[in-house]
């Protein structure tokens, strides 16, 4: 506020803008302060439609913040603020290093942030994201666009990773779940396998789980599926659900892991305890990093490749950051089965 | 530079200073401009001897910046940098959960670096930290204490987390690594095992591991180190290289794993080929999250806290943002084997 004020003044002073910031408050029906608050990004306790009135103010009356304030509004962090869903998992890590690798060759900075698969603390982090001085956001996003626009009220480039959204307002880079699921799951048909064990988190919570779930779906439709919570789990209960689906069958089964975490943490101790013999009962996955691929060498994973999803996002959201133009395109970085 | 300018001018108008910016400047000799940036916490391009002398002049004349100004200097962004070590390791993101668990009780955020185990990017991160309106900042550093403090130059209350570091500035949380490396080869060379081979990342970079080295070296001296490098290494050089050394002696050899993803990369592997029979072969090492622990049924790990130790590190930080003055203490989460 006093910031506000003190701008207003050196802009009547110097007399080179007409509009002044009481202008647009008068017009928006709102406090100075309170424009004084939204070009300083600090829309914290701003409704969205007291956010809207100002910015359509400013619009309407073309009004041009004195360079100080513009300065001010404009300054530039060189931070590009990532919010991850979940940095338990490789996949976010990975994709992190790829962002960094892109946005440094032009002296920007990705700092993370670790929604930890919750939609109330990622609705939180996005809101901080917007009030702070950071120069664009990389998402992972669980919450809807609707929700996402709410909450990141300040204008800045957005970029989705690891997110496919219909008629999204923002360019995406995503992969080809629904694709990749289904050729590997036509490979282990071809073999003679009936039945698919399926282990993930909340199919619920995200688009890209329940695309793989379908594509699976696609070619065997006997299909139980084992959902493990991010947050809370006992290791030996699913080792137990699992052994129990396993041998709850006589048809082949394949079990599919949805994600790299679940491969590494329980499949080990399946082949041990003699349950997997790539014959009867064989095993795939996707997979983020090299670790996975080392569990057994008969085992043919899907390798994904979260650093080059990181690497893509981190280009568009340069060429945003430079002003150029950017459709919401969409990006496919394929993963690859075998 | 604006913004000194117009506080200096304030600081003139309303008379309430008499020590102004320029005196400061004077006694410094530099420019008001200088003075201005140091206020802002702009110290990217200004050396640490003119930080030091406008800080002296400061405290001198006991300067005080007027109301809009020392609201700017003091502005709290509410956010925490973490700089971790590299987040491919579990350790980092695990401590990175326990930091934010306990920042987030009184509504501050930490946000993620990622040094990648590289000196010059860490280095280039904490400069970034110190230029932008972090609250503070928990460093797990690979550089010195003397790097540390000419590249933060802005006055903020740090952590180290996961270092220990002799006669450290600051706070420190840290683990005993000696004490249960010690413990662990204690208890296989009761069981008769006289050889170590030691899978670690690079000794001179890190002193826990060189005190992880010492603690089992203290018990067994006849220790092949197999040094992997984190950034680029081929999986199955490294492979070759343990089983050459596996069956390079007829003595009873225990595998020690400084870190938990060389476990997780290479073990299961050693399992399948039949060369970890547990009675003359073993393996141990540290582990930081459950993954490791099922990887054999028999195997007996070290199991390290991080979450705890970020935890802690994070109350430590609450403290010291609330102005409770803290000594550097050490605090020693342990890890605990078997």
């Amino acid at each position: 506020m006093n910031w506000g004020k003190a701008m207003e003044k050196k802009t009547q002073k110097h007399g080179k803008s007409v509009v002044k910031m009481r202008d647009v408050a008068a017009l928006a029906n709102v406090s100075i302060a309170t424009v004084s608050r939204y070009l300083n990004g600090n829309l914290d306790r701003m409704s969205a439609d007291t956010a809207d009135r100002v910015a359509d103010a400013i619009d309407k009356l073309n009004y041009v913040p004195n360079s100080a304030a513009r300065q001010m509004v404009k300054k530039s962090s060189g931070l590009v603020a990532v919010v991850a869903g979940n940095i338990d998992d490789f996949f976010s890590t990975e994709m992190f290093k790829g962002i960094n690798a892109m946005l440094e060759s032009k002296g920007y900075i990705g700092v993370l942030f670790d929604s930890n698969s919750d939609l109330d603390r990622e609705k939180h982090l996005m809101q901080i994201v917007s009030n702070q001085y950071f120069d664009g956001a990389i998402l992972q996003p669980y919450n809807t666009v609707q929700v996402i626009r709410e909450t990141i009220k300040r204008p800045m480039p957005i970029v989705m990773a690891d997110r496919e959204i219909e008629q999204s307002p923002w360019p995406q880079v995503v992969t080809n779940n629904y694709e990749v699921a289904r050729q590997a799951t036509q490979y282990y048909k071809d073999k003679g396998f009936k039945r698919v064990i399926m282990i993930t988190s909340s199919l619920s919570m995200a688009a890209n789980r329940r695309d793989r779930y379908y594509g699976i779906q696609s070619v065997i439709n006997n299909i139980d599926v084992l959902e493990v919570s991010e947050k809370s789990y006992n290791h030996k209960k699913v080792l137990e659900q699992l052994t129990t689906l396993i041998n709850g069958s006589q048809e082949d089964t394949l079990i599919f892991a949805l994600k790299e975490r679940w491969l590494t943490e329980f499949i080990p101790r399946l082949f041990y305890m003699g349950l997997i013999d790539n014959d009867h009962v064989a095993v795939t996955g996707f997979s983020d990093t090299g670790t996975a691929q080392y569990i057994d060498a008969k085992t043919k994973l899907i390798a994904q490749n979260p650093y080059l999803i990181g690497a893509s996002s981190g280009e568009i959201m340069l060429n945003m950051l430079e002003g150029k133009h950017r459709d919401p395109e969409k990006i496919v970085v394929p993963a690859k089965f075998g």
